[in-house]
């Protein structure tokens, strides 16, 4: 997505040889014109496959989420809690998210009634690098008996595994911007694929 | 706000004598179409006093913010980040927020150059009861020799005393709900002011 795209190269900053620091606009300011354009982007990607529930995990999916919902007609958002600990309970469900960055394993969780039998979930979220959080929310779809019908991503890190690991399993991901690497603290962008 | 009562009344429930529960359409799951609509209420409220940026605290005030600076042509939105520690950074501007709920005090954070001196902000949040996190969000502004114009509310606690305090002090307060209290189960809502 070109606007994105445009952002990240001009105001972006890379740290190291795998942090996207893109806190200016995206992750703690927001620049809500970039926001809404972003939720158009994946409504056209996605509006096909008829979702009828967003799914992301707190804090930062949470505009994502809602603006994508918001291009797609007002569709009802779920927000999956992130919590230090597993709790049993017959009204939540819950998968584990290891952080590979803190080398901490998380639970995230929802009520199950948020997230009913046969919905039609598109997952929103801001980073993708291992797909350790986008994992947990697609099993929490499995457990729920919901259909994933695509991953919406802001950023992806092309050189780690996840997208490629969603992709050859047949998930349909729409990464506005895809990370080749990192070199000299220069963010290098993989071409648009649209 | 007519709509936001509505949901209270007809989805909400009171818990004990002080739990307000409307995470089914506003801080778990969240109502899209309400929540734009609520967008439209604080930006009729607030629009003429000329905000230049919003402010709110992770994780549920992050959706509203965003629909309430979308209603005002797109203002950026700043979320405080929540923290377990103090740290101490010439970067970073810190607030502590006491949870009367959790009896534990947390700080929020924020990186100075996204909140500049000057700006006009408007703080957004889900709840308001003894009024500890809009405390600690106008502690940010006036560190940061922001100027606070208003402070707009999903839903406050009006038996708790943090709104009549800022309403005292001459803040411009726009609560689009206002509990005035939990009998049986039951929210019995404040009427309307407007």
């Amino acid at each position: 997505m070109e606007l994105l795209r445009r952002k990240i190269l001009e105001e972006g900053k890379g740290i190291g040889n795998d942090i996207v620091k893109v806190d200016m606009f995206l992750n703690h300011r927001i620049d809500t014109e970039l926001l809404y354009a972003m939720g158009e982007a994946w409504a056209e990607a996605f509006r096909a496959d008829r979702p009828d529930l967003v799914l992301t995990v707190e804090a930062s999916g949470i505009a994502m989420a809602v603006a994508a919902a918001h291009a797609m007609g007002n569709l009802p958002v779920v927000f999956a809690k992130k919590s230090k600990t597993a709790v049993q309970g017959q009204e939540t469900v819950q998968a584990p998210v290891y952080s590979f960055t803190h080398k901490t394993q998380n639970m995230i969780r929802i009520e199950r009634r948020y997230l009913p039998e046969g919905s039609r979930v598109l997952i929103i979220d801001d980073f993708l690098a291992d797909g350790q959080a986008v994992r947990g929310m697609m099993s929490l779809c499995e457990q729920q008996k919901a259909t994933v019908i695509g991953v919406g991503i802001a950023v992806e890190k092309g050189f780690q595994p996840g997208g490629k690991a969603l992709r050859e399993q047949g998930i349909h991901l729409k990464s506005l911007a895809v990370v080749d690497r990192i070199e000299d603290g220069q963010i290098i962008l993989r071409p648009d694929d649209d």
